[in-house]
């Protein structure tokens, strides 16, 4: 079978074995579950880092720099780059020409860039699979950098083992805006271009948010490091606060509870997308557009064609 | 039964009641859908206006201008104000305060605003049902207004028949980082803060991203309205062009159409929505807890454990 010749020179680290299988996992097939299966045993040996943050914040710069200094100690590193913005700025493939000349011709790092140019659906699981692919082929490191504006890319970057939220002195707004979550999810913060005007007020600003966390002996507390990405400045620092937060999470025992949680929320994403995967390809879609006309009419409501449809996908679609 | 008299006094307009509906549908339990059942053949009236952009563009200002530009023709208003920002910043109650002083005395306006909090799962729909309590309670036009941010958001805003996109010059780096979804749904734009510097830019700006568009003659093409809105500048010209593109939708007889669409895509949310209550009360979530640890430790894939959760799903939640 193809996907079993893959799975061999997956592990032997093979580039364009390993560019393939990604593609398998993206297209959401039956194939891509059987394969997932598969290759899941090998999974959970790399370390998995978050990276999100506002448009703009430096994000691919640091992975970027975090990559070279995992490289110089020889560790293996594997990027899945999210970014959902708009098909205007083509985004994605810019800041991926960039990389690609800069890391992307060594052995040791492999770069996956995911784009949806419009519907957000199941990118999250896609990216999360791409990770499984990319752990079962021996990296020691995996970055999941998303920009930080949607449910689905906090869902991405929450599925690490740690989780880093990249923020610049001009993102101040941008805070205010963010939802709840990006503070919830950050493990810690990086202030990237720290060498700019304002860097010491944006510091306050989110020590003072920090401050209203509740906390006791066991709670990790979120620090903010200061960072010139470009010029390679606190990227020793990014790495060792990963360092002491993954020490944390196993002198506390947090470590496997914490993957128990985001698998947890990985299943739950999985079942849900297959379910809505069956019933709108099958007998679900059909009842909607027949029934539609009774509905805008008035004749019937939502909700009663809504608990039809479920009624029908539980009978029917076996 | 309770919501029988409700739905008496709904009709004759009474405030108490529309706050108490509301909170029926809010509430999304069993009575909620019998309940929005109920009311749907009194639905289908009003003329639902969305109105969304990037935080502080001055979205509600808006609303409110526009709301009194209706309250002097003698139109019934009901908004239904959705801000799921951060509980840090407490946006929605602050805004609303200033808006209840203003407009809200008026008994031919009812204001409501839905917060989240943390949590967006069902915020849209929740925002729509509320709509509906309006719709059926009289109101000539309902008002959703939300923060641009998700997809949830562009959802709610997507359930209007005519959509305004709100930006202020400064907004070029937010279009930038904005979703193509905040694009494709605008039938207008209201450029906001018109009077500050950079205004020309930003028009010329938008006008470029809409002169990518495809179009022929059946094409509604968006506009650009400038506006102050803090000084009722410009609120009689977006009146205009809600009316413009209403007339538009009738006669090329997309009105009807657009509302088929918006009501296929609120049925599916309805049915992934109860499906999800279903599945994460019920046995899934016993099954999904039981097997998590073969999960972790991998002796089994999450893809596994989501087969098994549907299979039981369709076979024991009837």
């Amino acid at each position: 079978m193809f996907s079993e010749t893959v799975k061999e020179k997956l592990q032997e680290g093979d580039k364009r074995s390993i560019a393939r299988a990604i593609s398998i996992v993206e297209s959401g097939n039956s194939e891509s579950a059987e394969f997932l299966k598969k290759i899941y045993p090998d999974t959970g040996r790399a370390y998995r880092i978050g990276v999100t943050g506002p448009p703009g914040a430096g994000k691919s710069t640091i992975t970027n720099q975090l990559t070279k200094y995992y490289r110089s100690l020889g560790k293996k590193v594997g990027i899945i780059a999210v970014d959902p913005t708009s098909p205007f700025t083509g985004g994605a493939l810019l800041g991926d020409r960039v990389r690609m000349s800069e890391i992307g011709q060594d052995p040791g790092v492999f770069i996956r860039s995911m784009a949806t140019r419009g519907s957000l659906g199941g990118l999250s699981k896609k990216a999360i699979d791409a990770a499984d692919v990319l752990d079962s082929a021996g990296f020691d490191f995996i970055i999941l950098e998303t920009v930080g504006v949607g449910q689905s890319e906090l869902d991405i970057a929450n599925a690490a083992d740690t989780t880093i939220v990249v923020l610049v002195p001009e993102s101040g707004d941008a805070v205010q805006a963010m939802k709840a979550g990006l503070m919830e999810i950050a493990d810690f913060f990086v202030l990237n271009k720290s060498d700019r005007p304002g860097s010491q007020q944006a510091i306050s600003a989110l020590k003072t948010i920090l401050g209203l966390k509740a906390h006791d002996e066991n709670t990790w507390m979120p620090t903010i490091i200061r960072a010139v990405a470009i010029e390679n400045k606190g990227i020793n620092e990014i790495a060792e606060e990963i360092e002491k937060h993954k020490d944390h999470l196993l002198k506390k025992n947090k470590f496997l509870k914490r993957r128990e949680e985001r698998t947890k929320v990985r299943i739950r994403n999985i079942v849900e997308e297959k379910i809505r995967e069956e019933l709108w390809s099958g007998t679900g879609e059909k009842s909607l557009n027949s029934s539609i006309n009774k509905v805008v009419l008035g004749n019937l409501s939502p909700y009663h064609i809504a608990e039809e449809i479920i009624s029908n996908y539980k009978n029917h679609d076996k």
